[in-house]
């Protein structure tokens, strides 16, 4: 897949955002910059921007997900945007249309955005092909390939608490075979900068050969999170629970549950973090979720900034460089 | 429950409004002092004020209500608000995500305000003490407990039709038991200054001790209509018809059903209310409900402003005193 | 059904927008007109006119329809009206409220618009006569009745490929014994002038009698399509094709798909239509409804600015006439 070419117009300007993957430094950190501009948005009395009214942001679920929806539509309404919501499992699908007839038909409703969750890896990327000029993709989770807006959120985070991405030491903790926001992840933090990223988790749960990523891999916390300047959770799917992968949440949480004393190996001043919704008593004590090294909820309210910086630069209404 | 101490802050003003006991008169009477205010926008040509310009309103139900819901979107959209709707019971907790966590996300997306509909007695006041600062929790209705906006509404229909709170005689019929409804009229009702609130049913639906809040009991229409002025009816659920409480539907209405006949012990100028919807032929004769002393859809229509109101004063954008 | 007078306001202007049959051609012809200028708004940066600011429209679906729904919801919100979607199946059937009673609890919310779809011939006329003379009603899609905004949207493409509606020779293909689309369609072309409107598909799918409107009938393609210049498609309904009126889709397409050798007997810039969503391989074939004659997708764009002029026209902020 060659995605740069698809990402970026022929100025090099982000159309559509499908996967951290290919992107260069200077375009992630044009949108962390966008980012930071809109963060004030959200304290202000009334939190809205122009920047998108009159545009018909559409988005295109395949797979339900309230919770991500909700950051995107909230997203789009503080850029004053119309907002569609479609299910589409629930609607043309059962009229027996292709994927493609309903998209050509949302676009003669010259609509401009279809942020896109679906449950197969390389949908969104599909879909950008196949649409107009007229319309950008933006990728809101596809199977186990990528979640950029979550990946990008948490480079956010990780600037705004560690400043240096060249410095650090971060750890990616968990189920990293079955998650779209690992990979993401990963990309993003290497095109960055970050000199030393390791996956930690049961040999059931990490992929073969992801040593080609650039990663170091560990299996176990105490030798992953030695020393590490970030922690980045990961969800254990409860599928992957009731699955032969795994004996069970809590024997997951004995080994690879992130506790207070496990913590202790990383760097005092170590962030953890973590993409949500939280299993606690699983991948993570409760005393950690909430404890003082936790940026989980200011995570969400990056999302926001986040989401609202790569809308905007998809759609043209925001700078592209910093 | 020291709700006071929790549904005001420190100035005396709204930020919570879960309950309407324990409130001071004066400021029920700001309510629908403001509510006055809101009526005429509902005639304008653009029914619309930018109050809540900017803010995100989460209707968060965990019990299903079209009805309920579409009022609060309606007086959330004529303030200008952007309005989310989750359905909590078929998103998050799917995924095994707690209240608490649930909560603590949508803060974290900067909302302003939870209108909170549950099926459990008390959950919009535990959810009013684990919010922050920054969010005011609206009750659209908890278990058995209280629907203060309703019972606010019925104020403002009273005291539109009969003035003065103070020389009224007013029956409350029906199922008292089971309604939180009934419950925040009488606290209203009490602190609005009404002598002679009487709840009226059969011993099954009515609660033991009712007494204890101030009001007269009566067992049977023709001495609790007599010379009142006010008839609030409840609805009679579904579920308790099939229940052992009552025999049926059409037995409940040979006793307690509203017929005009009945009526006529109430003083000829007194007036009907019902919360909706309506079970014609159960607890009301349609003679009745569609009679000149119906006043039914006005309480709808005022419900708009009622809610403009509480929403626009927890968001300290009305007044709060008259 | 004298619809005419429930149609239009005592100074003939469209109040309520029912059917296309009984209203004058100068009528019909000031929705296109209004359309012709609502379609620039739709290449616009801000596709947005505040023609129905304040206003707030309801989606009153008794049938679910993703596709006429966001059709609808995106043109009101393009008018910068309000939009509240309601699933009547799903809410006040579900506690037993009658229709009339929803309707007024609705009207007495202060709404200004019902988008009525509904699975009965004749709701959306019920309902208009329901209503005060506050609201306007607008069938998108009753039964086997009518669907009057994809007509006229119809009317619209013709004329903008075709001009002059007098000249002119259309084919209705297909399954139009149950098709409301089909109806609204032969009484639009009817007044505005079409001389020959043929009607064509196997017996079983004509409704007999169909020649007491003014149309042709054909039963064979070849026939049927010889000379014309509009080839309109309807869709074949899946539950059709299950049923004993009809082999299957795959006989259907052997003997009435649109093929381009089919396509050859029209004349050579004849317009294809379909109102969507179409079924590849049953009714048409893939090559001629994306190919060059097919103006499809421009339908659906046309779709919305139709819908933009007859809501504006009904709430009295579009021009009547030429």
């Amino acid at each position: 897949m060659a995605q740069d070419s698809i990402q970026l117009d022929s100025q090099g300007r982000l159309k559509h955002f499908l996967t951290t993957e290919h992107l260069p430094r200077s375009l992630l950190t044009a949108i962390l910059d966008n980012a930071e501009r809109f963060t004030v948005v959200g304290d202000r009395a009334v939190k809205k921007v122009p920047l998108l009214r009159g545009k018909t942001v559409v988005n295109l679920f395949f797979e339900p997900s309230t919770r991500t929806r909700t950051t995107f539509e909230l997203a789009a309404k503080r850029l004053s945007a119309d907002v569609m919501n479609l299910n589409i499992e629930a609607s043309a699908a059962k009229k027996g249309e292709s994927l493609a007839d309903t998209l050509r038909t949302l676009e003669a409703m010259q609509t401009d955005m279809f942020v896109v969750r679906h449950h197969e890896s390389g949908a969104p990327e599909f879909i950008a092909r196949q649409v107009g000029p007229e319309v950008s993709v933006i990728n809101a989770g596809d199977g186990r390939h990528a979640h950029p807006t979550q990946a990008m959120l948490d480079m956010f985070t990780i600037r705004r608490y560690k400043r240096d991405f060249t410095q650090l030491k971060v750890a990616i903790v968990g189920d990293v075979a079955h998650s779209r926001v690992a990979r993401s992840e990963i990309h993003a933090l290497k095109t960055l900068g970050v000199p030393e990223i390791r996956v930690v988790g049961p040999k059931t749960l990490l992929p073969r050969g992801i040593e080609a990523l650039g990663v170091d891999v560990h299996h176990s916390l105490e030798t992953g999170l030695a020393g590490v300047d970030v922690v980045m959770m990961l969800r254990l799917q409860q599928e992957r629970m009731q699955s032969a992968l795994l004996p069970s949440g809590h024997e997951y949480f004995h080994t690879f549950g992130l506790t207070p004393a496990r913590l202790k190996r990383a760097k005092p001043d170590a962030i953890v973090m973590h993409p949500g919704p939280i299993n606690r008593g699983v991948e993570i004590d409760s005393a950690v979720a909430d404890g003082k090294q936790s940026v989980i909820l200011q995570q969400v309210t990056h999302g926001i900034a986040v989401r609202m910086a790569v809308m905007s630069m998809a759609m043209g209404t925001a700078a592209q460089a910093s």
